[in-house]
């Protein structure tokens, strides 16, 4: 039997309820138990890694409140599909199906490796089962959490501004106001997506960079990226880098799958790598940029001073094509966004 | 008094005659010479360096026909106003006193430092002067030669392809279709607007170019540039370059403006800078380049085969800023067509 109106109105609850746990390495889910005749029984949500799934926290309340027996005969709404996985908590499949549930009506379907068939261990048990229900909205919310399973790493953006002809700065290393403030703008703006913003210390040197995401009022945006320091020289002690908000990473960055991985387990979704040209450069060899942001500015400056060093282009055949995927002015300038041909 | 009906149809005529005389180093020029009572007497047109203006031609013609005296009283319209210079030729202020002309009525301001002041010539000889008749029109017919004026040298536009991030080749110098078939058949159909066209030697003995502009059929379209080959060594007997339809000059390339003036002295109006990345820098670090064409291929390159080189900008302040005319999508590639700010 197809999802009921009271179902999908509950689906929609479930999805409120999955926000008010935090965006990380664990999907947001929300859970509603429904009475056979549609009445509220109780309602749960996932509050990140290590604490109890949507349904289970969903289960408990009610068997606290009206007893072990309450969930009997009940359906279940939830934003994803019930896990079938034995990780920090056990599954929730199993834990539908003890406590009795007859139904389960979920939006998105489980990505997970580990996790999936959690359906089909349902409906083994008895359990009526319906999937995608509001579909769309669930997978909306959990759009980039579902990139990370997708690509078994975080989404990694790589920044940089550059002349029209390829410059990051003159050739003193003078760099300043290349681009113009609705560009710099942007940036902010795209850093405030962001979960972790990661810099070279080649530029934390140079620049003493903030690595906060703010308006153009100077105000912080409400979400910040957590900064990550790449390279062996220390961070001096008077860094503004240390005054940001969240405290700061440091690796040596000599393996940046690696990198990625332990960010990822920190419950970042989205990294942005915001320079320099060598660390840029290094994301872009190492096939792990999966956006591009090229910000040009009018402006020829010549010179030594590259915002892309080696790629590991040898020969024309290798060379590492676009699709662009957006040009935009940006007052003076243009921000050309481009995803990498093969990016997963 | 202003230009009557009459008068402005006969400028439309001596613009068409002009048309019939070649783009050069002089104006394209025509003349018609009414009668007072509106009646066509003669018709002429210049047909470039060495022999006589328009005006004079006009006049010959009807001296010819009917006599020393049958312009007396006439009124001659000139798309261009009469020159008050001796060159190679008299000063067509005087021709047209001496030959009785009554009222002269011309389309365009001549702005030439040594042969303006015609029409004051004109007036204090007790001439009845009318200028800016159809002016529009003259001026877009004399638009290169305008530029050429106004410029002191032929209008100079610089062409180079690149990847986004500024590379001209891969690591080992190859670059074969970096940009795409529409990248390539726009700058065929703008070589085809210029009178020469300007290579290094390097891109001559790497790339061996025929220099010709060619529809994407492979036919030449019917104005050609003229080949410049730029540096000291030696043009190969099997180039292409020596099949191009015009021959070409060779040139050491250690003095543009002097360059720019012989190629004038020719009567180009409009040079293009083909490449490699040697000349065009040098071109741009000159100040001589009044127009960038940019086409972006959607890929990276990185590594040191740069698009440009040493642009003089030691500091970001000495930065060459531009004015982004147009951004246009050519297939894949973009093309960004500039003029570096402060140009003339």
């Amino acid at each position: 039997m197809a999802a009921t109106d009271r179902e999908a109105q509950a689906m929609r609850q479930a999805l409120l309820l999955a926000r008010r746990g935090p965006r990380g390495v664990n999907p947001q889910v929300g859970a509603v138990l429904l009475s056979p005749t549609g009445e509220t029984l109780a309602e749960g949500w996932h509050r990140g890694a290590g604490t109890a799934h949507a349904e289970v926290d969903a289960l408990t309340r009610l068997a606290e409140e009206k007893g072990a027996d309450a969930a009997v005969g009940a359906t279940a709404v939830v934003t994803l599909e019930p896990c079938n996985h034995t990780g920090r908590t056990g599954p929730c499949s199993e834990a539908l199906i003890a406590a009795g549930v007859a139904r389960v009506v979920y939006a998105v379907a489980d990505p997970g490796a580990l996790s999936a068939g959690g359906a089909e261990r349902l409906r083994s048990a008895g359990v009526d089962v319906v999937g995608g229900v509001l579909a769309a909205e669930g997978e909306e919310l959990l759009d980039s959490w579902l990139t990370v399973q997708r690509l078994g790493r975080p989404h990694v953006t790589v920044k940089w501004a550059q002349s029209l002809d390829g410059r990051a700065a003159a050739s003193d290393g003078t760099s300043q106001w290349i681009t113009g403030p609705d560009a710099r703008a942007d940036v902010h703006r795209r850093r405030s997506d962001a979960d972790a913003i990661v810099v070279g210390t080649g530029t934390l040197l140079a620049d003493d960079p903030a690595l906060t995401a703010r308006r153009p009022d100077g105000t912080l945006y409400e979400h910040q990226p957590r900064p990550v320091v790449i390279g062996t020289r220390a961070t001096p002690q008077e860094a503004r880098i240390r005054r940001h908000p969240l405290p700061f990473l440091q690796d040596e960055g000599d393996d940046l799958p690696d990198l990625l991985d332990r960010l990822r387990e920190l419950g970042a979704h989205r990294v942005f790598v915001e320079g320099g040209p060598t660390l840029a450069s290094s994301f872009v060899r190492a096939g792990l940029a999966d956006e591009l942001l090229v910000y040009l500015a009018p402006t020829l400056l010549g010179g030594p001073r590259l915002a892309t060093g080696d790629l590991g282009v040898a020969t024309i055949t290798d060379q590492r094509r676009l699709t662009i995927t957006t040009i935009e002015r940006l007052g003076e300038d243009l921000l050309v966004v481009a995803t990498p041909e093969g990016t997963p």
